[in-house]
């Protein structure tokens, strides 16, 4: 199994919204989720620090919602970049996404100590409104289920970048 | 407005259970969260840190879902040890609850460089199943809601619990 993504969407996006906690490259105290293409389908991988525990042994649920949040966004991403023709690493910034709403199903305690790995699904359901299933497995076990709408960045972040670059 | 909780559930939870990387008190790179009382609801405060953002300025969904997780489980405890006739700071372990099913609606960006108020409504729907509702504040503005399922920990972590005993 491929545990490593190559080409992530997070190394695409403007360093501007590079911060991230969950997934920024740029964050150095952030986990830094990079999620890519498998096929049709999306992945993140990502090996819980010892720290990120809910009880000795089992990963802490914010954690897991911490990433299926980051992979859904990314992965929303990834599609509507495909969809305008574009891939990750081909030097066109992607459109980036914020998370509407956050739903994880806990079906099963995730075991510490092995790479998580999250898959998704994307579906459009308006040009600026995307949904996102993600299936989360530790080993071949499925731990816990994502179900996350997310919209494309509105003009209020936007706004914001440009007051951060006029404040410079 | 007061900003601090004294009385935290958290504060009682048994050490193997103080762990948790968002509410653990022992788990020192924690985002340690402490839910106490406030009437007949629950609350619980969090100033983010620097890092903790989605993009500069605005605080990352992850460690609002984070929040919302752990205000969850312990206002869940706090509800069942109330229940039993106990109060956080009476000198008795309150039950520890796990987290089945976890939502959260962003209703708007929620900004960076003030304390976050969690602020819960707890509903018994079996005795070992919970239902929590959260509104989470900024300053005076509601920027997400939770609705949060917790189950009583089950078996399998006391199983864990016990392994964890007889391996020191």
């Amino acid at each position: 199994m491929e545990e490593r993504v190559i080409h992530a969407i997070q190394d695409d996006y403007a360093d501007e919204f590079a911060w991230c906690y969950g997934c920024g490259s740029l964050n150095e105290h952030g986990h830094h989720f990079r999620t890519g293409w498998d096929g049709d389908q999306t992945v993140t991988y990502y090996r819980p620090k010892k720290e990120h525990m809910a009880v000795p042994g089992f990963v802490y649920g914010g954690l897991i919602a911490s990433l299926i949040d980051c992979h859904s966004t990314g992965s929303a991403s990834l599609a509507l970049h495909r969809k305008n023709g574009n891939e990750p690493g081909d030097g066109t910034e992607p459109p980036r996404f914020v998370t509407a709403s956050l739903k994880v199903d806990y079906l099963k305690p995730t075991p510490q100590n092995t790479t998580l790995k999250a898959v998704g699904n994307v579906t459009e359901i308006h040009p600026k409104r995307w949904r996102v299933f993600t299936e989360l497995y530790a080993d071949q076990t499925l731990c816990a289920k994502g179900d996350v709408t997310v919209v494309v960045m509105p003009e209020t972040f936007m706004e914001n970048r440009n007051k951060e670059e006029l404040s410079n």
